[in-house]
């Protein structure tokens, strides 16, 4: 869908950490123009109180209504909780519009899964089937011709990013992957929780939801569909041992994912694999050799950084990324500008801010 | 009153950042035993539970009630809320147990100034006259014979001690204070809040009830009581001009206090006019000439750190303490080792955790 | 100085902070072509090694000369430090070049005042009388035809605009000015020192150079150029009394500066004069009676948020930006953008990065 | 050794953050007394200067030399770094003082071993033979008659608590260890390093020696030892990958674990074995199922808190020290404690700092 003139978009569900994001990037795409912001708890409330970012901005929260959104916007953002995002996106599609959802409620083609994992009924699972899983590296393809996104999970991006190319090209003994990853605060939400306060989260690092976490599912679904036809290992069920943690930061996660390979593979292929597979991606970076990829480098930016190491047949993989960057926010952006057929890196070229 | 075996104490409230802190110092202490925790909202959970690092104890919260308290304790630590706190104070005053209070309901002896300041009557204005001021360095006969300590806050016991030399010295030429404080997030309490999230207060500072926050008219009245009769500003009313922020970290307070001298006063006086007056006290440090407190130096200890810098006319003290140390439970120790007329630094001799 | 074509820049001093910071802007400026890098100790080095966040990059920093930079650009940006900074400027302003200076060589017209308070000769005096104040809510239309700006330190922007309105509308009893101002740890450079380091600056604050730190001076000459003909106290000094403290974040400084209001002025008064005062201006937002600035609000951006409080005869200016934004690299873009006449926001219309 | 008077101690290479967290608890036991302190840098300056948390105290720092060490003290702790730890230790040990090394110079008994890991001689061979690898949880009986106590590396310590009681009770079908550990930042010591500043390590995770660190071979050598006799994979080589992590916090360790398990063995059996394995320790902690370690819950202490999660044939362990603490100051206390037959808690009894 190509345009040349700005693409009317409305944000729903903005008043948590992912909506503030993509709100800092519509007002900075040269090509959107924002036209209604949605909240439910925040309604009637000036934007400049809700985030302090924009003081100086003379927007008012709304209570969704999707015809509303029909009347003044081409392209809608859901940055809604899982759950309560089905019955926006139904209504939303139902009017036309193209519907970018950044929640967990259409990321899987399979509805019992779905099932399984969020526990509850999906009210719509036709849009199960219509909906593209919207990681551009795997799915550009797709994603272009789409009217309907759902972004993939923060966790998920980053592991997938790291697994793809060994995965890909047959480098791997095992399909056993132990991911652990690490995130900052943000990622736990902006809901008032003891768990998530300053003094809680200051100072320490925990463990959380070990080999219980949603998104190992979903990992094994995206990177499942990256395995060729052909692959040595076709028989083996994908499965990710994840184990999530936050640390005293914000914003960013640092994925470190470790691998079997096989047993000819050393450093120097791998470093090919990963480097062939991204060479065209604007936004995934193979760090130099030795290099270690850090949070604050891809800081509210799009970008992913990879570093690579081998020993003693075991690939390990650190992969960074902000949570809301290329984990939400920046990575639905990318998604518009694919489906519009803007130059992918519109409005999302920053370098992470350093420190 | 002096007693050569451990003597039994309860803490109320316990649920909080301050209870959980007199919990850790009061275990820590030769002469005490914990005879019981009692928290509301948390009441019937194990003690493991609300606070990881009693991940080691048996202890279970439990509902409060005088009558227990009264069978198994000597000496309550009340760490409630103001407004709250009264009525157990009342009722355990009544059944004759030494209270020592950590909320702001009996630090004023003016029922009318405790009722403009807080915004509510209080229930037994008769408490408020029994009370005394549990700060040692000013008050320490008096507390020696008291069985009822209202502790100071955390803000005014900072600024009092950088005040108080100065001030009973009379080298002041002005009795206008400016007070511009900076706390770590403890210090806004374990509720949960939007407002004490991580990533609100990760990374920023803020200032908050400017001029307007409960702490200066206490500040006012404590440092009222230090001026003696003589001095040359007898007739001068004391105002606090008090600005609170809030910073990244989660312990500590650190006081940047500006008074104008008396214009023969150089630092020379200054300095000789702090050590004099802070030198038999064993948690008050002035800091040697050109340094500056940090207060990591006082971190998880019931120190104080005076930094003290003239030029012009002005005099600018730095004071840093732990707010949840000397600036609430650290004291209350104080306060109870006075009354029991142990050694003043039993069970908190401490060195400041650092780094 | 107009153009229709993108502006070739060169960084000088780019391996610090302040030049990481504008490196990222300068990439993201629509007019402008980055034509080189310099860096003293690290020139030949990649800076995708020096600087995690250009990863992507092939840029190689060099070592410095005023020749080749002639060669390949035709504004520079000198984010050196002070005292080196004036050899580089003469030989760049030798050969024409426009020269935008971060450091504090050229702040001062009054070369004894320089000296006095930088403790050496400057080498080029005539430079301080060519180079014009960077701080274009003063100096806008000097800036505009300069070829040669010293822009102004982070501290000074900060207390500046906090400042200015109420000093310039003759509302001040006083010119006795309070700055108790705080800062991320950028502030303190890029080079190692056990006092920079995260173990002893995390979780801690410490104030340092207390009434002693050089931007002082320059926050009086900022001021003094500020104060009309006719102002009612045109013969006292402009004194500023700043008390500059580290906290635990990496970028960002909040000042909060007292100031004594004549009998007459409330709240509301103030309130009309600031919002007057910046009401054209595109970076200055004075926020909501009520709400306090925080630094996160204005993270990576060019922008200053301003809170206003009253009471007793005092005013309270709480002043956010981000040292390495509007404290230093942003307002050296703003200061290009006005030389060349574009929009003067353009590249520098983020939003603050929060949380 | 049993005595009933205080022993007096010293503290060689104290001026990094081992020594100050050693020199805190030497003051804080009651059957220690300094007397006195070896700082090679820092020789000649007061302790109050060095470390403002002694702000109060009137030591000077000294410069080493045995012959004064064997006149004042009967124990040394040596926090130096490893290759200057050898002469100091050869020299007290001549001198018949009873040494407790917190370098890595005398952890391994194989020389050729030390010497492949180092990448240096070591000049007393027979000292490796000597020394005592002081985790009390293994070695308990063999430290209380040594005189030379080898204290373990920070992360070593966290992982083999970790990984002992199921290799010790032969639960697991691999040796092939995965331990992902993240350190605060103090464990990069105080030495002034870009890459520890606080702007550089704030807000931010990164990998470092990925699989090339030197404390993997202590690791497998450490648990080497745990390995009984007829353990069914007896002739398997005991592997850590070992992947640490920086993250933004200044003390902590939380490492992460992740282990085979046989096929019959499930959360159950792992949970009673831990809890078997560390019943009488009085530092290591199995929490309640469930729950997850947080570094903030032991900070400041010498506890070890474990949590256990099975899932799929996958038992995963998080370990969280104090690295100051039990990773290195607390656990040389410790062994003090138990070579001289005092409570092994003594001195040492201290809740985590918590918040």
């Amino acid at each position: 869908m190509s345009t040349n003139h700005q693409v009317s978009v409305a944000v729903v569900g903005a008043s948590g950490y992912t909506g503030a994001e993509l709100l800092r990037l519509i007002v900075g795409h040269p090509q959107m123009r924002l036209a209604a912001v949605y909240g439910h708890s925040t309604a009637g409330k000036p934007l400049a109180e809700v985030f302090p970012a924009f003081a100086h901005s003379e927007l008012i929260l709304q209570a969704f209504s999707a015809e509303a959104v029909a009347e003044c916007a081409q392209v809608v953002f859901l940055a809604l909780p899982h759950g309560t995002s089905q019955e926006a996106a139904y209504q939303l599609r139902l009017r036309g519009l193209i519907v970018i959802d950044l929640s967990a409620d259409h990321r899987f083609d399979d509805c019992a899964l779905y099932e399984r994992v969020y526990g509850a009924k999906h009210r719509y699972p036709k849009l199960l089937k219509e909906a593209i899983y919207g990681l551009p590296e795997f799915n550009r393809e797709m994603i272009k011709t789409s009217q309907f996104v759902a972004c993939p999970g923060c966790y998920p991006t980053s592991v997938a990013l790291a697994v793809y190319p060994a995965l890909n090209a047959d480098l791997l003994s095992s399909l056993e992957v132990i991911a652990d990853c690490k995130s900052g605060v943000s990622g736990a939400g902006r809901s008032a929780k003891v768990n998530s306060l300053f003094a809680e989260r200051g100072e320490t690092i925990q463990g959380y939801k070990t080999l219980a976490h949603r998104h190992a599912p979903e990992m094994e679904m995206s990177l499942s569909t990256q395995r060729p036809i052909d692959h040595s290992l076709m028989k083996e069920p994908i499965k990710v041992h994840f184990a999530p943690h936050l640390i005293p930061m914000s914003r960013g996660i640092l994925s470190t994912v470790y691998l079997r390979l096989k047993p000819q593979v050393n450093l120097d292929v791998v470093r090919k694999t990963y480097i062939t597979a991204y060479n065209i991606e604007p936004f995934v970076t193979v760090l130099s050799e030795g290099l270690h990829p850090t949070t604050l480098a891809v800081r509210a930016s799009n970008r992913c950084h990879l570093g690579l190491t081998v020993q003693g047949g075991l690939l390990v993989v650190h992969a960074a990324i902000d949570n809301l960057g290329k984990g939400a926010a920046g990575q639905a952006i990318q998604c518009f500008n694919i489906i519009f057929e803007f130059e992918e890196t519109l409005g999302l070229s920053q370098v992470g801010v350093y420190p």
